[in-house]
């Protein structure tokens, strides 16, 4: 099942605010299954909201986006969802009585900008926001299924985790490994890694992060992953590749030894 | 001077590494009064990195990639661009010179992969890497300028800031300032943020941030920013709006004192 991340807010876009979301997501669904295909971030404009959701649309197995959800003017992201699938707004009647009993309870008026809240598309269903005001939201489109998610990152995390009963699961499973090998470059293990990945064609995926200066005191992690119908199939097949791995690197360290003794 | 900002890696996708780039790019391009518009992250894939150059190409004034840029087989971002625009690879002389001297330095050969570095689409140029081996690439393709810049940060910091005289003076200056209120909810302020963004018609923009809960004990960070032609001008904005925000605020938390007194 692949999936793609949109993100909506200005603050990500000029950098003020890390794009901390996007990876919590990423992690997320990497962890079921799902392959993350895609990432868009989009300012709060809602031109730009139906773009990324049109470009999604259809394409992805789900779509989970992340911001434009409180009660300000550019809090858009739903009215951005619901004008890039010509769906109407109506108001959610469980949110809308959360809403009065919160605001309620503080004596606090409910103004248009707090009952903007409970809007949700027509044929959507809202996912009840425990630790904020704004719900999340759940549209099954049946090629796609789109999760709207508010920006705060403890509102976020805490509406994906009560909305894994709707994702439904992926038929794969994922397992991941990273090894840390010092004194090996990144291009000296490239062709190994060139020729693992030929032989595998898309059975594992070997990816090397460089963490200090190819040329002095190399030092990678090499990061292993595997999606599987089993989850000892994934995790078998990423071991076996990390063993290749780290005899292949010794091999190349007493090579660069033996070099720099002549 | 509008700006799309690409990332290319799956780690990114997956959330194994929280994208810190795109961050720091935004920020480097906001300040020097670019507004960057739009954020596209790809996989490691020929297909995905062309996608992306020609979503961007034409769009933006400059579009700025990170990652992809090193030896191994899934660092392919000089081929992708060089597809999406048809052109062909060549080797940058200078860069092969710096090749030969650095790798022949530590007697090791320069393989095919190591060669790799070298290539440059045709009709543009290689910007020296000094913390790294990958050059950065500049393209003046007319409507829009690409920078393609590595994935590892340190890399990427160091070639963005040796590119700034490629990158041309934008006719805007940028500022913005962010106020932290207590005691304020977000609904609260939302109506006075929409009056004032109405009234001055994108000279400036705020944006608030919820903290903390809306309802228990409530904090927000207002930011206030502003595009003008002169420094002086956008500061003088953003400071008036800053001014007629806390002045707002204070009566909010009066209003919600006598509330609460009733």
């Amino acid at each position: 099942m692949k999936a793609c991340v949109i993100t909506i807010g200005n603050e990500i876009l000029k950098g003020r605010t890390v794009n901390t979301n996007a990876a919590y997501i990423g992690k997320f669904l990497t962890s079921r299954g799902y392959e993350v295909e895609k990432g868009l971030i989009v300012k709060d404009d809602l031109d730009e909201i139906k773009w990324a959701i049109e470009t999604a649309n259809g394409k992805y197995d789900l779509i989970v986006t992340t911001g434009g959800l409180g009660p300000t003017f550019d809090d858009m992201t739903v009215e951005g969802v619901a004008r890039a699938l010509e769906l109407k707004l109506v108001t959610d009647p469980d949110t809308l009585k959360a809403l009065k009993e919160r605001y309620n309870d503080l004596r606090i008026e409910l103004t248009e900008e707090r009952l903007k809240l409970a809007l949700i598309p027509e044929g959507s269903r809202a996912i009840r926001n425990m630790v904020g005001a704004a719900p999340g939201v759940w549209l099954d489109l049946g090629r796609t299924g789109i999760l709207i998610l508010p920006g705060v990152p403890r509102e976020m995390e805490s509406i994906i985790n009560s909305a894994v009963p709707l994702l439904g699961t992926s038929e794969k499973f994922y397992h991941e490994r990273t090894e840390h090998l010092e004194g090996v470059m990144e291009s000296s293990l490239a062709p190994l890694v060139s020729r693992i990945m030929e032989e595998q064609m898309g059975k594992v995926y070997i990816k090397s992060h460089p963490l200090k200066s190819e040329t002095r005191g190399p030092e990678i992690d090499v990061e292993v992953s595997a999606y599987a119908s089993t989850l000892e199939e994934a995790t078998q097949r990423v071991e076996a590749t990390i063993n290749e791995i780290l005899e292949a690197a010794d091999q190349i360290r007493k090579k660069r030894a033996e070099q720099l003794s002549d």
